[in-house]
């Protein structure tokens, strides 16, 4: 099959992508340039330059690179009709989870209290609590969320997860999650909640979710990790928040500006710890395996996988 | 029956332990003062004052509060012969297992070198690998080193674990964990090691045990996490290894002197992380529920749990 593939991404990761693709799905011409009107089977894409796509001829699927595709569906002149494919890796799924896990243990065990203690040489012991007693709260539940959720399971802590609308009939269950959807059981859960963790696909129902609202449904002391997109957040009101001493402390990976400006308050804010957007990278190895799939499944006139529902958003 | 309460300890935590110790240890009489020869069934102690139980009559159990047991044993006045039971926590265990599992993933995922980039305000992603690439060694395998092994092993590490004698006839194994004993197989272990970490009991024969010979023995870029007690340790070697640029890291609960002295150059060191002895703490009410089982164990003559051989020391 005649594939193009388009990565707004840095030379040497696109080069990497383009080896590791070639070598894992070998038997497909992979283009880098076309000329308008020019025909491919498929688009292979990693945040591609808006309107790259647009006039390709013969597409019978886009396949993104990246989980999220919130930019790709605002790119007006993304094929209409043509399916479209978000990655779900299960590398990247993992790493989440591992990120999850470090966010929750470092909240519940206090270790950010005692790095801010090491700064200023000081010995405090503070009290240890249970895993069974700091209830987490996920939002979202697609493959993410379920390998965010079983992860702090195995370490003891009492999971909820929500989605925002119920689940389609037959969607397995989580063995020990409580499963919920719907505005008013989000309210119930944020009452009980210690550490909410988001994964939400940005659509716009999400987009700042995190903000005063949902903050003043949350107990006096609960923290907030964000993992997912910086426009869930409203970085205002979650400072606000913190400084009134309501939030204990935010984990966030994501932001409305990335690279997050040199001058921006969450730096030095004593109560946020900031990642560079590291909670979990595509692995090239492992994506490339899941590309391969979908693109075998095309030749074969096969049921595609991971297809986005254009009109939800995920 | 009669028990002998002693705990060096701070005031609100002894009167704490007493007053659980009293609810779930009902029907006995507790005594937190005597006189010389006075006749005790079984004393529970704390980190006792070296002689306190000197000369008491009649004692049939000595129950430690502590999982370690080392400056018990350094008393000469401990009464001989009297059995001696140390403290198996499951809270602690669980308790010991988070602490290692997210010293782990903080190594793991560059979580300390992010925490280091936000004092810069710099926005540097890091290469992610996968768990399965980042082989732990567990030093020590009791009752704690299981805890950690299966909580690590549960997030995707190869775990290793090593005793320094071979288990006794009919230790159960551990599915997934590769046992291993005796200091041959420790240098072959250490060779592919990327985390160690320390869970080892102190005695004359591990004292000392983490310096400059075993650092040598891992490779260029390995961490060490020291969660048992700081006489393990021999910390001028370890800064070396740090400074020469052998380890990459340290993650040290424990130290020769506690709390860790202002002026001591661990608390500035930039790949050093301080924790105040915060690893495991004895949790109250699931520890005196261990100390009842064993009460109730003596009343009844039945074999008691946990106790310590004087001769191995653990």
């Amino acid at each position: 099959m005649r594939i193009a593939f388009s990565a707004r991404v840095g030379a040497a990761e696109r080069a990497e992508w383009l080896q590791v693709l070639r070598e894992v799905c070998p038997g497909h011409e992979w283009h880098e340039q076309w000329a308008p009107g020019e025909a491919f089977d498929a688009a292979v894409v990693a945040n591609p330059e808006p309107g790259v796509l647009q006039g390709l001829r013969g597409l019978r699927l886009v396949q993104s690179l990246w989980a999220g595709v919130e930019r790709l569906l605002q790119d007006a002149t993304l094929p209409p009709g043509v399916p479209l494919a978000r990655m779900v890796d299960p590398a990247m799924n993992a790493a989440m989870a591992e990120t999850a896990a470090w966010a929750v243990l470092s909240l519940h065990r206090g270790f950010f209290d005692y790095a801010a203690q090491q700064q200023r040489a000081q010995w405090l012991q503070r009290r240890q609590r249970l895993a069974a007693e700091v209830p987490v709260l996920v939002l979202g539940y697609g493959a993410m969320g379920a390998a965010v959720s079983r992860s702090l399971l195995a370490l003891g802590y009492p999971v909820s997860a929500w989605r925002r609308v119920e689940p389609p009939a037959g969607t397995p269950g989580a063995p020990g999650v409580r499963l919920l959807h719907g505005t008013p059981a989000l309210h119930q859960a944020l009452a009980g909640t210690e550490v909410l963790i988001n994964l939400l696909p940005l659509t716009p129902q999400t987009r700042g979710i995190l903000g005063a609202p949902l903050f003043e449904h949350l107990p006096r002391g609960a923290s907030v990790v964000n993992l997912a997109r910086g426009a869930h957040l409203v970085e205002a009101e979650l400072r606000a928040a913190l400084d009134a001493g309501h939030l204990r402390h935010a984990v966030l990976d994501v932001f409305d500006t990335e690279p997050l400006p040199p001058a921006h308050p969450f730096w030095a804010h004593p109560r946020v710890t900031v990642l560079p957007h590291v909670a979990a990278l595509t692995d090239a190895r492992s994506a490339a395996a899941v590309v391969a799939d979908n693109l075998r499944r095309l030749e074969r006139g096969e049921l595609l996988a991971h297809l986005v529902d254009r009109a939800r958003g995920y």
